[in-house]
């Protein structure tokens, strides 16, 4: 990468040498006009293999901005899949004009694609695999392979189809294709048991668990009949398991995912992504002001109390957090299921305990050494206040830990996606409650000094 | 999977209809004699098919349990590199005794691999793989395919070697080679340039990276003279890119990445991984309590000022998270560079302040609304309290967005991994910063009266 960081633009000689991944990069740097006018120019086969790729950015400008002959060529030449994202990011006008373009084979299969949800499996899948009917030779399969490899996404994974209903009977990988008899059927040195696949609305990251799972190099997509819709890649999932991933640490963080780079989304599209959490999370810990306005008097009574409302209440959103992030990422990868919620519970309390006893010791060194070095006079009762902040710290790391580790359980019986649990949401959960624990304790132990 | 969480422990017919997958899943419920009886009378295939997969648990203390000879059967009939893992699971004295057992070839060849530090390309990269000299035609290539096709991790990517150096001069996809000429030669149909490849000690996430970028199936691990030593192939990649996201997740969520499943984690290892980072957010949000005693007089005057501390205080931790989960990705992605840093600078602080504003607006409706409908008395000047705290919203949460999102360009800067910045780490550093603005603020505010 770095020797594009620093290159001078390159005419397209110098494009030419490098390879389509480089291009693409250095491509994404353009202006718009200058990325058009070398798209215009690339030789075809190079262009294609450019705007084939999901890492190419503004495709849909570029096609659109493109002389039409040429944009038609692309789109004809792109995996369909990956032609079906480009004409959905166009505007319905050019949309329609460049669909009127097209040959009719295309026309349909794009049009086809286009009904499909995004993050689908139907979104995501190539329409061009390679079947042949379950009862031919090895030999006649292999010619069919020859002969048609150039247009197909993938031809590692052949599907066999019964030869008259055409449903999807069995897979057969290329390597045992190749390691056949000549004159056997297919069928005979097929997989022997029934294909691993997905429907056109399987989400895209289960599809991805299944692809990684059976360790396949494609996962065929299949309708009510049977009948071979497409095909997901490796490769395709791949790209889906990074956007993923993404779009997870980016809940987590507390805000709506976003798809585009950071640098391209517009200022209001970012405002719009992060206020709405924000704002929802700001509301959750506007009771934190009514709670300290129930214990003011306790306050005002001991100034000293305060002093470490932030301490000990952001250790109870840093337990949570840590016990959230733990349990999203067992429950995404099924390490722990929804019914070992109790099991979890029953580790995190005992962790929890020891874990706030652990900071409860610090804090209570820390209001002893100043008080007796000096450095700051918590009064006469000034070992009694260091007590209810350790006391308070083992109840507020406990129920930090149970409840930050529970909460991802909770969404995903409520339907939602564990993933969704985010760090500031654990924190506003555990800060309130932080508070009623916190002057809780205090009263019991201050009760009668400081209180 | 369903069907298998509920199913009956099944005896060894019952497993032999299971697709590998759903076995594993099964031995993981299993208690480790019982799993340990089943390893040892499944069929010899079956059982290395299951051994060769990363998802099955506790493989080390299975083989080690193993009679002999079906250990050893197994450790020959695995995957190299995932045999080596297996045996860094085993102590020393197991290790020894079952590397004795196994063939020169093998123990030289997992020897080599158990050199590699984890995470790196030498860890996960397989020495089974086709390599032929430059010269040979696409028919004998074919031909030794089909012979090594069942010895070999990957016969889809094809390597091709300088017939005199033994030097890797150009990659060829089994799909080029049945597509070729039989008699034409492999240099010919190969790919024209130099292929992409790594060395042994390339981090895994790199490896995934590159596999990504190019569309590859498999890359080479070369040494210094560009002999090939291994290759990483793509189902390698989707483990190490979960595994990869898992850490990130956890690391954002403020504590070490753990590797096993959470429910086989020691409780005291769980401590450990937790305890360290708990303690030293912890002593970083001490520096709110000597803050807090800073401004005790001016506490003590407004009561009214403490009610919104921890309001003000998450709500800056809030936006700092989500601006760090933000670019933590876009730096990892490469959508972002470090010389970007300040393209991203200037457009976080309008973001931050448009999004303070929002909840600074929130927050007087609040005041005004408990205070004109007589819920709670903010005194005379609750209107300049009203002032103060939604002035203190915009400066903390821009300050929170400033400090979340360039907090990944200086972990990177300093050589870091950006993903280790995490939530809790960015609340930390924005708590005490925000209550000296908020302070401030107050003091310019309401000086004269509520101060």
């Amino acid at each position: 990468m770095t020797q594009t960081q620093t290159a001078e633009r390159p005419d397209l000689r110098a494009f030419a040498s490098l390879n389509s991944a480089d291009a693409i990069e250095l491509l994404n740097t353009f202006e718009l006009d200058e990325a058009v006018e070398v798209a215009a120019r690339l030789p075809l086969e190079r262009a294609v293999a450019i705007f084939d790729r999901p890492e190419l950015q503004r495709a849909g400008e570029l096609i659109a901005a493109l002389p039409e002959p040429r944009a038609t060529a692309l789109l004809e030449g792109m995996a369909d899949d990956r032609a079906t994202d480009v004409l959905a990011e166009l505007d319905e006008a050019d949309r329609t004009r460049l669909s009127g373009t097209l040959r009719r084979g295309t026309r349909e299969a794009l049009g086809k694609l286009m009904r499909y949800a995004p993050d689908t499996a139907g979104s995501i899948m190539s329409t061009e695999f390679v079947s042949v009917p379950a009862d031919w030779s090895v030999a006649e399969t292999l010619d069919h392979v020859r002969r048609v490899e150039r247009s197909r996404e993938t031809i590692y994974a052949i599907y066999l189809l019964d030869p008259h209903t055409h449903a999807l009977e069995r897979m057969l990988s290329l390597r045992r294709l190749i390691a056949g008899e000549p004159d056997a059927s297919v069928r005979s040195v097929a997989q022997r048991t029934t294909p691993v696949a997905v429907t056109p609305t399987t989400d895209r990251e289960e599809v991805a668990r299944l692809i990684r799972r059976h360790d396949l190099l494609a996962i065929p997509v299949l309708d009510e009949s049977r009948h071979v819709l497409g095909v997901v890649t490796v490769d395709d999932v791949l790209d889906a398991l990074i956007a993923e991933s993404t779009e997870d640490v980016q809940k987590f963080g507390g805000m709506e995912a976003v798809t585009e780079p950071y640098l391209r989304i517009g200022f209001l599209a970012m405002i719009g992504k992060r206020a709405g959490w924000l704002s929802a999370l700001f509301l959750g810990e506007m009771l934190t002001a009514s709670a300290m306005q129930h214990f003011q008097d306790e306050m005002a009574k001991a100034i000293m109390l305060t002093l470490f409302i932030p301490l000990i209440m952001s250790s109870g959103g840093n337990s949570g957090s840590q016990a959230t992030s733990l349990l999203i990422r067992s429950l995404a990868l099924g390490e722990v299921r929804l019914r070992d919620w109790w099991k979890v519970a029953v580790r995190e309390i005992p962790t929890g305990m020891v874990l706030g006893s652990v900071l409860g010791v610090v804090a209570m060194a820390r209001i002893a050494i100043w008080q007796l070095a000096g450095i700051y006079d918590y009064g006469p009762h000034w070992h009694l206040l260091a007590l209810t902040v350790a006391a308070a710290l083992v109840g507020i790391v406990t129920f930090g830990s149970l409840s930050g580790s529970m909460l991802p359980f909770v969404l995903q019986k409520l339907g939602f996606d564990p993933a969704s649990a985010s760090a500031p949401f654990v924190a506003t959960l555990v800060d309130v409650t932080g508070l009623v624990i916190y002057f809780s304790i205090a009263a019991l132990i201050l009760g009668g000094t400081l209180l």
